[in-house]
C-alpha cells in the first residue's frame, strides 16, 4: 500500500501524521520553512504563492489558537480562508463527515485543514477527496498533531543544528498527548540517538520502548544531561480523574523548576506546545527564563505551516 | 406597484424571490453564471468585479453551509466579506431589524445577503435601504430560497438544455420547503410544461394546483417518465410531530430508491438541495449513483451566486 | 512617567483612553479621518496603507457591531484581519491574559484591537507588548471607549466647526457609561466651554464636577440652549435593579422627545452611540428626525477608526 501522504512521485500531498514520513520530506518542510522565516522581519509579510486558492479550516473540535495559526499562514500565502466550525452546523443536521467533505469539495476547495476529536478523521478524508485536494491534520484525537511536531523539529534544528548528537526529553502527560507521539516519530526519523520520555506511570502508554525511546518515571534521572526538554501540557481534566493526585503533587514531581532544569546540559532549551499551566507542569521562572524558546516555537510555527501548505498545494 | 426586485430599467437590483422574476432576468442570471463556470478549472478562480465592495452576510438564522457558499462567491468576485451572526448580537440588545440595517448601511455596505427565520424579512430590508444597496435573500422562513431555485435551474439547463420539453417532479416535504416554492416558480416561468409535486397529504400545502403543478400522493405514479427529480430534505423535526409516522415509513413510501428511480425516464437526473438524510428521503445507492447530480448542483451554486451578486451590484 | 499612549516623539502609538491625549493628537486623528471620509463615495473604498499588516480583533467581551466597525476599517486599509473571540478559547483553558498576548505577538501581530470587560486590560496589554505592536482600546469595562469619543468629536466638528463656542449636554446613564467618560475628556481637551451632564441622581457618579462639567438632574433645565445633545444608551439590566423605577418613568423624565428637544438651540444636533432603545432614552420621532446625526456618526466612525489604525501603525 502506498503511503497516503505522498503522491506517485514521493512528494508530500497530504500531511496526516509524521509517522511514515521519510527524512527527506521532513527536511524539505524544514528547509522551505527556513526560506519563509525571514518574512517575519519584512514590512509586508505576504507572498502570492497561494493567491486564488481556497483554504478551508474545518474545525470539528474548537481551537481558536491553532485555527488562527493556520489562518495566518494561509493569508500570508495570499490564499482565501474559510473558517468552518462544523460542530455547530452540518454535524447537527445529521449529515455524515464524508457528505460534508464532498459538499465542500464541490465548492472547489484546494486545501482542508482538519481538526477532529476522532483519531483518523483526517486520514479518512484524505482517502476520499479528489487528487487535486490536499488535507492537513491540525490535530486528531490522541493520534497526531504533525504541524506541531514539525515546528518542534524546526525549533530544535534552529538552536541545535545537528539532530544526530542530541538527547531529547519529553516530559509529562504522554498518554493523552498527540504532540508527544508526533515528536517521537520526528525525532527518531531525524536521527536523534536518544529520545527520553519522563512521566508518572499513570500517564505512560504501554509499549513506549517499541517506539525507540527510553522511559523514566524519575524526572531528575531523566533530565540528566539532556540538550532539549519538551514539556507537555497537563490537561486540567486529568486532575479530576483518578490519574493524578493533585496539581501540587504533580508539580512537585514533574513540574520543570530551575532546580530540575539545572540537571540538563547548561545550554539545554525548554519547549512547550502551549497553552502553559504555570505552576503545574512548568514554573514561571523557567517559562520566562533564558533557556525557554516557547514563544519562538509559535513564530516558527507560522513559517512551518506556510511551508506545509505551499508544499502540498504544489504537489 | 413596481416589482421591488427590478430597477427602473427592469434590471435585477435585489434578489428576493423567484416569484415575479421575468424569464429574461432568470436567463440573464443563468447566462452570466455560465460565463463564470469555467473559472472552476482555472488556477486562480477569482475575478476583480467586486473589488473594494463590501458584502455583509447577515444570518439571523444560522446556516454555515449556505453562508459559506455566499462567502466563496463574494471572495471569488474579490469583494470584502463580513460575516455577521445577528442572533448573538444586536438582536439580543433589543434593537429593531431596521435599526440594525440602517447601522450597517451607514458603514457603507454594498450588498446584504440575508437569511432570516421570518418570511418577508429580506423584502422589508430591500424596501428600506438606499438605492445603491442591494439585497439577496438567502432563505426566509418558508417563503423563498431564490439562489437555490436558480442553481437548480442552472443544473437542469446544463443537463437537459430545453426547458420546454421536460417533466419535472418535486418530491417530499413541500409544505415546509422554501426550495420547492422557488423551484415551482422558476420552472413554470421557464416554460416547463409539466411540473409535478409528490408528497404525503400531510406535507402538501393547500392550493398547489393554482401554481400550475400536478399533485401526486403516490410516488410510483408521480415518477413515471419524468426527466428531472428534485428530492427535498425531510426536516428531522417533522418526525417528532404528528405529520409523519416514522422515518422508515416515510422512506418506504417517498424515499427515492433504485426501483422507484427506474420508473423515471432512463436519462433522468436526480437533484437534492442538501444536506441529505440518507435512508430517509433518498437511498445511498441513488445519492451516489450515476444519475445523481447533487454535487454538481453545489459547484454550479457558486457560479450562480457570483452571477446574482455581480448583476445586482452592477444594476 | 511617560504617557503610555505616546512614543518618544510624542506620537500616538496606542489608543487606550482619551484622558491624557494632547489636543494636537486628537486634532491629528480628526484631520486624518477627514482625509479618509471622501473614500465613502468612491467606488473602491480601499487604500493600501496597511497592506500586509495583521490586525487582531481580540474581543474578550462580545460585540458584533463594534468588532465589525474595526474589521471594516482594517480591511479598507488593506490589512489582514483576524477575529478572535477569546472567551470561548484560551481563557477557558486557564491561560493568563499576558500569555495569550505573548502568543499572538509571536505570530507577528501588528495591531491589537482589544475589548474587555475589565477596566484597564488594554493598558496592561500595551505596557507589555513589544514596541512595534500597537494597541487600540475598543471598550474596557466602565473605563473608556476612546474611538467612540473620537468619532463623537469628529461628528461635532463636522456640524459645528468651532468647539470653543459650544454648549454640549450628555444625557442619561453616566454612571455606567464609558462613552460619557471618553466624551467628557475629549470635549474639555478640545476647549468646549460648557459641558453638561444630565442624569437621575442614581445614575450619576460621584465627583463629576471635578471633571469640569455642570451637573443637572432636571432635563428641561439642562437642555436649555445647548448646541449638541449626546444621548446615552440605557442598559436594560439597570431597569431590573434598584437604580430605576421603570422604562416608562425613565422616558418621562429623561427620554429625548420633540418637546424637550425644542428647549435646545434651534440648530442643535442629536447624537447617540447606538444601539438605541427607542421609547426609553429617545423618542422615535427624534431618532429619525432632522436634527439626529446618529447614522452619520456610524459613517464617520469608519473613517475615524481608519485614522487611528493608520496613525498608530505608522508611529
Amino acid at each position: 500500500m502506498r503511503n497516503p501522504q505522498l503522491n506517485r512521485n514521493g512528494e508530500l500531498t497530504h500531511l496526516l501524521s509524521i509517522e511514515g514520513l521519510p527524512r527527506a520530506v521532513i527536511n524539505h518542510v524544514l528547509d522551505t520553512a527556513a526560506s519563509y522565516a525571514p518574512l517575519a522581519d519584512h514590512d509586508v509579510k505576504k507572498v502570492p504563492l497561494l493567491h486564488g486558492k481556497s483554504v478551508f479550516n474545518l474545525f470539528f473540535e474548537n481551537s481558536t489558537r491553532t485555527r488562527t495559526t493556520f489562518e495566518i499562514a494561509a493569508k500570508r500565502l495570499s490564499a482565501d480562508v474559510y473558517n468552518l466550525n462544523i460542530n455547530a452546523s452540518s454535524a447537527s443536521k445529521g449529515e455524515s463527515l464524508l457528505d460534508t467533505i464532498n459538499n465542500l469539495s464541490a465548492m472547489q476547495a484546494d486545501l482542508f485543514v482538519v481538526r477532529h476529536a476522532s483519531s483518523g478523521a483526517p486520514h479518512l478524508i484524505a482517502q476520499h477527496v479528489a487528487p487535486h485536494i490536499h488535507v492537513i491534520n491540525a490535530g486528531d484525537g490522541r493520534h497526531a498533531h504533525p504541524t506541531q511536531g514539525l515546528l518542534d523539529m524546526y525549533t530544535i534544528r534552529h538552536y541545535k543544528q545537528d539532530f544526530t548528537k542530541l538527547t531529547v526529553a519529553i516530559v509529562g502527560d504522554v498518554l493523552h498527548s498527540r504532540v508527544a507521539r508526533s515528536d517521537i516519530h520526528a525525532l527518531t526519523t531525524l536521527g536523534v540517538p536518544e529520545v527520553r520520555v519522563i512521566a508518572p506511570l499513570t500517564l505512560l502508554p504501554a509499549g513506549m520502548e517499541s517506539l525507540g525511546v527510553k522511559v523514566f518515571t524519575d524526572m531528575a534521572e531523566g533530565l540528566k544531561g539532556v540538550d532539549v526538554i519538551i514539556m507537555l501540557r497537563l490537561q486540567n481534566e486529568r486532575m479530576r480523574g483518578a490519574l493524578l493526585p493533585s496539581a501540587q503533587e504533580y508539580f512537585k514531581h514533574y513540574g520543570l523548576t530551575q532546580d530540575k532544569l539545572a540537571l540538563a546540559a547548561p545550554d539545554a532549551i525548554v519547549m512547550h506546545p502551549g497553552p502553559m499551566n504555570r505552576g503545574v507542569e512548568i514554573d514561571s521562572s523557567v517559562a520566562d527564563g533564558k533557556q525557554a524558546v516557547i514563544l519562538n516555537q509559535v513564530t516558527f510555527g507560522i513559517a512551518v505551516r506556510m511551508a506545509v501548505m505551499s508544499i502540498v498545494a504544489g504537489a
